[in-house]
């Protein structure tokens, strides 16, 4: 059973609510973050709450509780669910917005059994549907998504949309983007998009295999002649890209630097459980 | 008191809840309309209820009542209220997401006295912050303002941010935006921003009076050349702008078409009740 944390209990997910006060409901003000355990241990616990921290700060919203004290609550949850978990942590804006901060805000965690891809995804690539703006602040990890669902729907043969602000191609609807061209893995800077924890981790582990890395937004019109193409999330961690709108990516199938970097990160995940 | 309406009663606005697994909370998935009443009746009743309509149609959730139930609700609550009223009508993404749409959606209506600006702003006029992109979705009234409250919350001194993508000022936080220029009252068009019900007025009071009016986007670089700027809305109806940014609009006061405008309005407004 899926199980939510909320002012100070555990329950079932389904009977936990928040009032419509609140300005995640009104104005959608909130921030999140999304990790999963593997092992029953939850992975880069510590950079997930990092970010959060991070998406509180930026969006002006006052820390709901201590990091020890949600840290507690995240290894308890885990713990109450005994088996591989997705966790979900949320704090809105509460109901009180005072010169520019939201100084009580809510929060609540979700835990549920993880859902993994369906392996066509990874093994066939997938295809992503291009937006010509960015994501709303796309420094933190906003509950604003709804632009993301919206075009999605007009394009349901895609996986996520993917972000591409003037011809520059930043993330994709909740994972980071990366295009390998001319024998060098490209992805968008941290001035531009959210700092993806398995973003991180797939750079390390690219650089270790002697993988040449840039760190600047891949183009629009680069597409064309790109090898390969794939999206990295805490949850999918690396799935290949096929298609983008109507262009092909490569000779239209996962692509041996994907395939290499799907092994290699698989391989190293045990170690960055905390 | 303040009051709300949700699954079939209205009780007191504080004490309504929604459930965690709404795509409102998760995801900023949900559309609102607000209205307020003059005299008691609800002003532009018709009207809003076509724009949430539009706004439910384009992000592809379900209308979660028949526009006569949900009528209905609105009367009942204003005359429960017993004093002019300001009327929000949410309606969320619900629980399900299925092939692009949202079957399931939840609705709540909300009742609150209305506040009024403080007169200061529409004698004094107010500075907006501009920003280089356009509102997310901008055709539709969706509840993805964060980047907006964001924003005003780096820059305290404005009263709201004003979306300007390539250059091309669209609308404001939530209000459509005028600027006046060479003789000509100019506004971005329909294909742009949210089909404003005070926009609708304004343009309609201003031919009536003579003013030469123009639909297209006014720029960024017509700003320090522009003679007058205002906003609108159902609730602020026409608040003068005196400076964008750093820059000053005309002489930095109300100017006359603007003061002509918000006189007209007001004097027209009780033949706009349903």
């Amino acid at each position: 059973m899926s199980i939510a944390y909320f002012e100070g209990e555990f329950r079932p997910l389904t009977s936990v609510s928040i009032p419509v006060t609140d300005m995640a409901l009104q104005r959608g003000v909130g921030v999140f973050d999304s990790l999963r355990t593997l092992g029953g241990k939850p992975l880069a616990l510590g950079l997930h709450l990092d970010r959060l921290q991070l998406s509180l700060r930026d969006a002006g919203i006052s820390e709901p509780v201590s990091r020890q004290e949600m840290e507690a609550v995240i290894r308890e949850g885990i713990a109450r669910m005994g088996e591989e978990t997705s966790i979900r942590i949320y704090v809105t804006g509460g109901d009180r917005y005072e010169e520019g901060n939201f100084p009580a805000p809510r929060w609540f965690a979700l835990f549920e059994p993880i859902h993994r891809l369906d392996r066509s995804a990874t093994t066939q690539g997938v295809t992503l549907w291009p937006l010509p703006h960015e994501r709303p602040l796309p420094l933190l990890k906003s509950i604003n998504y709804m632009a993301a669902f919206v075009e999605k729907g007009l394009h349901p043969e895609s996986f996520e949309v993917l972000y591409c602000p003037a011809g520059e191609i930043t993330e994709a609807t909740s994972s980071n983007a990366f295009m390998v061209i001319d024998g060098k893995i490209l992805t968008a800077p941290l001035e531009r998009v959210l700092s993806g924890v398995t973003r991180t981790f797939v750079l390390e582990t690219a650089r270790e295999a002697g993988y040449r890395v840039e760190e600047r937004c891949p183009k629009v019109d680069e597409l064309s002649r790109a090898a390969e193409f794939f999206i990295t999330g805490s949850v999918k961690e690396i799935v290949p890209v096929v298609k983008v709108g109507t262009t092909r990516i490569g000779d239209g199938a996962p692509g041996p630097v994907t395939r290499h970097l799907i092994q290699l990160l698989s391989a190293s995940l045990d170690r960055r459980v905390d």
